[in-house]
């Protein structure tokens, strides 16, 4: 059974990303692909060469009118929040799913928008109703959605690094987490802006926004823990894509390597997409680009008394695309990994 | 029906990248994977981090014995060339059919081999039988092949940008023909080199074995063409794929842009790989990497008496490891395209 | 002595490779920094964090009162076409004397400005007066310059590996020369453009331009050679800095790398900047970025009939501010190569 | 006044940027260079392509005969720890002095080689006599040293950052430290190895000895700190150059950015090579690459009893070549900056 699907955003990279996958997936009929009214209507091959002799499919503007005339059960929203939020009701109303990558609907406090996200949100009851997608931990939530709040690429990598220890009782309560990530270009989009350009990115690195990146308030969300206790480092790395979260944790007692393993394949039993590296290999992005994969690895130190814990992803597959369309398996009824092994998920050398 | 394949030089990129198709190809049954001795008996995984989760495979030593214990009904030989010098013979008297990636026996001419490859070729007899592989042009030949030879990377780029050129009569026969190409790391292979190391190609560009690299007996083999008249000019690009090749050709009389698509068309017609993008696009490595697709463009000088053809190509895929897939879909009667489109031809950004 | 400049155009690549020099010449005091309106004014480190702790200088409005203001001898022009042809002009006539390094004064013939560059030019005396600054074959005109029109980049790299050839008889007249060239970023300016962004340059490479670049009117009329013979094929590198150009000529009669040594050396001889490699070795962008120095070597082919020679130089510095300050070392009677070898012109691994 | 100086170990990163260095610096006479026997006599410009008509210096090999033959006052070691550790007592027994640029005389306690550096340390008089040479902390000791033990690139990054808290009293005693650093890849040498090669590093980021690193040691002697305390992970970045280390700091009561500002300044008046950006603007790489200088800025967070520590260096330049020529300044009662300002350290775009 194949369900139909439009894209919205289609010149940035989540976009094009999730249509890749999509029009691969044995489960989606890709009948629209949608992006603001100035890139116009022209074939996606015109935007992204990479889909020459791959689709004749015509870009068209994303309004809600020439959506609905497409007949979509789900529309994949890659689009900046401001428009996420301006179309994700209209198009509920109108009986469609939405699976929304943006930040628009991904914390529950209605309050929370203005000082993080510089805008009042105008539907809270949206909020309550969407479902937070890591379907690692709420899948069950995530079969019954109808609107899904994709998690950010580095709320991912930190979650599922941090989650089996903060569920397990494993991290002392009310200490402090120290979370310092890097991410690939790709995670800042694909507007044309000076400090993203080539001659400013290449044989340079930074941290930009720490501490008060909007990606705070909805790891602790998620988390359950207290934001004041929660400090978040992000860096921009040369590269194109993957995030690598080295995260500073101190436990509730002195621990074991082993007793975080069995922890950790506690929690991801039977998971597809989490690879647990344990203290031995440490992770690295050209292990899981391209893939939907997260790799965690881990050292412990003073004593067993604190871990640093590694965590990888693809910010475009298993921190947006990927898994956007792991959360359409189980909205679905699909294998949740439908899709998304084969290609994209073999072996990338880098 | 599923063949039983094997993969020989699993160490290096070409093999890293077949062994990523042959997983999730529907023809194959992938149950080898061999290296040097020096390698030792370990999982693929501890080779290449990309496998874990995706395959069991434990790597064996390349030497005949162990791969004719395997029942292969086909061998892929990723190897360098005298290691594929070496095997070959023997694991065609085993029965097996070889797909071999190296040089070893894509010159007809046992002559060219001291000059251009260094060493005596013993097995004249074998270069006779070799099919060489480039299935837009040999296909029928290739369907029978029981040892194919499969083109290099700079030559299957050059290759097919040219043929349609000179087999149409387009090319002033006795001009020169001048060939710029640019290739990605990988292409070198991947043994540990000083001139291969980040620190020295990152931020830098060179040509290296300009006008002597050892694809001109190949490429001249293939065209037909005087190899006084062949100039070729290599370059290393700091990218980890692709190739980029700008050949300036004189045509026999004036021609126009035209009558060059009208040609290419016609040879291509039908072929799943070539996409032809006449004088509007120029190809681009982030269109064709990580795909087997060959991309060509051109422009005209001079009022239409010369020709500026640029293709691209991954140099891992339809330079290699790609194209070795096609062929052996070729010649065991699958659809010429089988695991080839999908998700490793989808869009990648780059 | 020292004598009073100016810099406009200084949030620009070249604008900043030219204060780093400037600031560290023992023949400039670099009193003025400028650059439009829009970028206000503040101080240098503000726009280039380089600067931190080197100077205090404060960006000022690029209008010609202010810059008047300031009493300069010389101002170095790092702006865009139009920026440049609009103040030069007015610049001379309150006395100062012009270096610029956009091409507005190149051509000679101002019915060439139209379909190369767009505009039409009013000041056809000034094109008549420009002298162009290529001090190993203009040496004498530039010392008495009072406007410099600084090459291109591009030009520098071809020139400087053609002329000898060309004045020394070796090349075939009216033979066609074909020239590949390869670009890094910085070449393309500091303005934020999409198809410059890390995410659209790393592991990517094309060609842009080709036949059409405005760069090939300048190198024609320098050369005295037949636009029509004169192919130039521009490529854009993933690299900060360097341009490698790859130029295929038809020489006149058969000769030998030893005769082609002697002319290049005849032609450089007491040149501080031009560095001769001959047969041996092979050009390479990491031996000549950050310095003001173009490297020429060749092959020959086809007997000795054709040749096949590579340039390469850092298009910031040989191919715009320092080749500036060479010229400026030149109509100031100070030697040739002060503030130009020293640091900035030492070993830089790449 | 010119000191005669020789370079050990010129093929490698080190060695080539102390070179460069030397070669412009007023206070050297630079007239020995060696590497290890394996790279034969020749001349520097065969080993590295940019030095070019700027040295006839020829390599000569690094026995203690041929470097005392050259009458040298000072000699570089840019060398392994073996061979430094080999080399440094005879240089000394015949009366140059040295600086070494390897970790062989950092440590002060010879129990601490075997567990950290795998060998035994044979000389602790000399551990007790070598300065280490962190000009902003140990000016005095170093204007009397014989032996000089250059800080390690990592070192220097992260003590330069912590000193002023440490000494100050505003770090939290018994706290734990936590250092996450990134560097690129020329601190790890410039022997040929598969995990540095352009294809294994490109798109690639990763940590590497996480905790225990040799660094570690070397790190907490110079701040008096208890290595249980202390965590420290480097990662590898996919750039030539620069080390960024993000440092987290538990402070002894609340404080303010000002109060901290404050005491980086106490600490670094007058110092010309800690430029302290405080909490507006972050340190990057492009801002110190090709310079002596090391940026440090800072966030609090908690309340302001936690501080997030930004630092960033040059690795070759104030991590390695140039720290060594500024101890050499200090050694021979020259200006602490001679040779170290102007063209190296002036503006590079990155």
């Amino acid at each position: 059974m194949k369900f139909r699907i439009g894209v919205v955003g289609v010149t940035g990279y989540s976009g094009l990303e999730l249509l890749r996958i999509a029009l691969d997936h044995p489960g989606m009929d890709c009948v629209a692909a949608a992006a603001s009214e100035s890139t116009g209507e022209k074939a996606l091959e015109g935007i992204h060469p990479q889909f020459r002799g791959r689709t004749s499919l015509v870009c068209i503007p994303q309004n809600i009118d020439r959506l609905a005339e497409a007949g979509l059960d789900t529309v994949f929203l890659c689009t900046p929040n401001e428009v996420s939020y301006a179309l994700a009701p209209d198009l509920l109303a109108r009986g469609m799913r939405v699976i929304d990558l943006s930040g628009s609907f991904r914390l529950h406090d209605s309050a929370a928008y203005p000082p993080w996200y510089g805008f009042e949100h105008a539907s809270p009851d949206l909020l309550r109703e969407a479902v937070y997608g890591l379907p690692e931990w709420n899948g069950a939530a995530v079969a019954g959605a109808r609107l899904l709040a994709n998690p950010g690429c580095y709320p991912t990598s930190v979650l599922l690094a941090l989650l089996p220890l903060i569920r397990g009782k494993l991290a002392k309560p009310e200490a402090e987490i120290l979370c310092d990530s890097k991410s690939g270009v790709t995670g800042a989009g694909r507007a044309a802006k000076l400090n993203l350009m080539f001659g400013e990115v290449s044989e340079n690195f930074r941290a930009y926004s720490p501490i008060e990146h909007k990606h705070v308030p909805e790891i602790c969300q998620e988390l359950g823990w207290d934001i004041r206790n929660f400090t978040f480092v992000p860096h921009l790395l040369p590269v194109n894509r993957g995030i690598l979260s080295t995260i500073y944790v101190t436990l509730a007692r002195a621990t074991t390597v082993e007793e975080l393993e069995r922890e950790y394949h506690r929690c991801y039993e039977g998971r597809p997409f989490v690879r647990i590296l344990g203290a031995g290999t440490l992770p690295e992005l050209k292990a899981v680009n391209h893939t939907n994969y997260c790799d965690i690895g881990w050292r412990l130190t003073s004593g067993g008394r604190r871990a640093v814990v590694f965590s990888a992803i693809d910010n475009l597959v298993k921190g947006a695309a990927g898994q956007a369309v792991q959360n359409f398996n189980l909205m679905h009824g699909f294998e949740e990994s439908m899709g998304l092994l084969g290609g994209t998920n073999g072996a990338d050398h880098g």
